[in-house]
């Protein structure tokens, strides 16, 4: 077959992950364009054409999709009638519409689970605030908005009846907590012609507070047949969904050792960075061949990897200084990926670092006091 | 220290090496300008700013070079009396300027390296085509433009007297050939505080008639000792040169195992694009941290690599199609870095192939049946 580089990609997003995309795709000199409500969006340089719009709006969608052959997104958030008509208007649209619209709603993201037999976490639909105490019975939960929840927003933690008043007055889900053992996700990916590819399993550590991934750490260290069982269910789910394109599959491994899907995200995921140097193919790489439907590429660990996200210092809001990046860089293995923000807020996303080796108890020691030493300050 | 990606960086030339310094420049934020005298050179699109001017005016490279912090060069033929000029107002200008004087004149690096006792090859000075044959003894001999040579341009092959027609009727050298078991490359880097790190001794296999690249393997296959030397004689060269960056020293490994430089860059070079997938730290990143002053990044091989050139199809000349590549996709480990370059011209560079794994042999059977499966075709 002849591969023709001049197809042209339209990602909805320009934030970190489409800026990584694009690193990734310049090595097929694939042309990325990208649509993104922030001027200075990660990708604004980058892209070969940058929109700047509103990617929730259904004209300016149809009309940034029209002019490409493929359409995918780094975000759920976007317009799912625009892609439904650039679906119908012969375009290649992965992740489908259909499946963006059952994900981007945690409450029908649920709803498919029960369907589909895919172990989840009980819950209940709240409409409004006044809903929750009717449930005290389902605490301690999460409250989370059914819609626009992202990098820890749209999320509450109700404890005991004492929290009920941090709810959404919102459509919105509860979420029965699950005592689990363990945070681990799993990255699936599928083209069109049916081929399903899932990346070793791994686990995440996440910010005490702020429902963010703090750190990764790959491979995972839990029992082999857990980790099989992991992979099966990734695929099982991206089955059940029938999409093309890569699907994040966050999960939890409960005590007896069985698994509960938390939460899908239908693109490149936070959980899937350390594969750019950990892995054989990297996520990025892997999305780019199952939209174009090219052969998936093999998934395998290079060796351990532990990889940190940088998020902007709590006290801090401006534009971004890096502290402690120099002394990293001393660091055999340490690969630092920044996301090209002007401007750093508390919490923000900013970068993210993959150590990556032999041996993963030495690199969790190194991460731990890396994240102490490094710093993003304005 | 606080690292500051407001620093912003020039390169004189925007082709493919100015290219994938901008994918690894990404991870740091910085922000790189190119200047190419080609309107869709390799870096057009991904460069912060793109200036389509002439590298080797003297107003051109002032202009541009002056609105930077950091000018840096992808190619040696530049205009060196702007880059003085550039430093001489307080600018980082690495390469240093006398360094490209010298490393771009043949005649002149050649007489650098008698002065400073570095083994190379016997060679006189031709003025003009007349002057050859006063030198028929040194035939069999390479013929070499002083200046301008590049990718296989600006050599003759003088393998006998018969062949004097063929020699340039210009400035240039006459090099006796040597009878040299293996080509090999180290990559050197240096940064202002002198850190000195060198990339593993790589071998190079050439192209029998286009004096190009056409296989390199990592590592190379030599006796410990000669590995050993290798690297220190390439520091050798960039500690005499004195200067700040990369610098790639080809060399030869004589049947005795003496070593001789053949020629040198003082840049990032076709023999360490496996690095971005076969070593710890890529040549690119190198180059950066080395140029930035910051620490140089460990070198060590992740496992064996070959690289090949991804060269046009001898007969095709036109918007450039690439057969083979979807099929290569099933290899394992097997890496396509495209340069983005739209027209395909015989043997023009337009990309390369890295494989990656354990088995040296092994991979050395794929590269030699995937070199003629992959076809760059109009």
């Amino acid at each position: 077959m002849t591969f023709d580089p001049s197809i042209s990609i339209a990602v909805l997003g320009g934030g970190q992950l489409g800026r990584m995309m694009i690193q990734s795709a310049m090595n097929l000199n694939l042309e990325i364009s990208c649509m993104d409500p922030d001027p200075n969006a990660p990708c604004k340089n980058l892209a070969s054409h940058f929109v700047n719009g509103d990617i929730t709006n259904y004209d300016e969608v149809l009309a940034f999709g029209d002019v490409h052959d493929v359409i995918t997104v780094e975000i759920e958030n976007v317009n799912v009638e625009a892609l439904e008509e650039l679906e119908r208007r012969g375009k290649k649209v992965f992740p489908q519409p259909r499946v963006l619209r059952t994900i981007k709603d945690k409450g029908l993201q649920k709803e498919f689970y029960l369907e589909h037999d895919i172990p989840t976490s009980e819950f209940v639909f709240i409409h409004s605030k006044e809903d929750l105490k009717d449930y005290t019975d389902l605490l301690p939960a999460a409250n989370k908005l059914r819609t626009e929840g992202y990098d820890g927003r749209g999320v509450q933690i109700i404890k005991t009846e004492a929290d009920l008043n941090k709810g959404f007055d919102a459509p919105s889900i509860l979420e029965k907590f699950v005592d689990y053992a363990k945070e681990i996700s799993v990255i699936v990916a599928r083209n069109e012609k049916g081929e399903i590819s899932t990346f070793p399993v791994v686990e995440l550590e996440y910010h005490p507070e702020q429902n963010l991934v703090e750190f990764l750490f790959s491979p995972s260290e839990i029992d082999a047949t857990i980790r099989a069982n992991a992979r099966k269910l990734a695929e099982k789910v991206i089955t059940a969904f029938d999409m093309v394109g890569l699907l994040a599959v966050e999960m939890f491994v409960m005590k007896d050792g069985s698994l509960m899907v938390n939460e899908c995200a239908p693109r490149t995921h936070n959980s899937g960075h350390h594969t750019i140097e950990g892995n054989i193919t990297s996520q990025f790489e892997q999305h780019i061949r199952a939209i174009l439907n090219l052969p998936l590429g093999n998934t395998d660990t290079k060796g351990s990897a532990v990889m940190i996200n940088l998020l902007g210092h709590p006290d801090h809001a401006g534009t971004a200084k890096y502290q402690g990046i120099d002394e990293a860089m001393n660091i055999t293995g340490m690969h630092v990926h920044l996301y090209g923000k002007k401007i750093t807020k508390p919490f923000r996303k900013m970068g993210h670092v993959t150590l990556v080796g032999q041996d993963l108890q030495k690199l969790k020691e190194t991460a731990r006091s890396l994240k102490e030493s490094i710093k993003i300050i304005a």
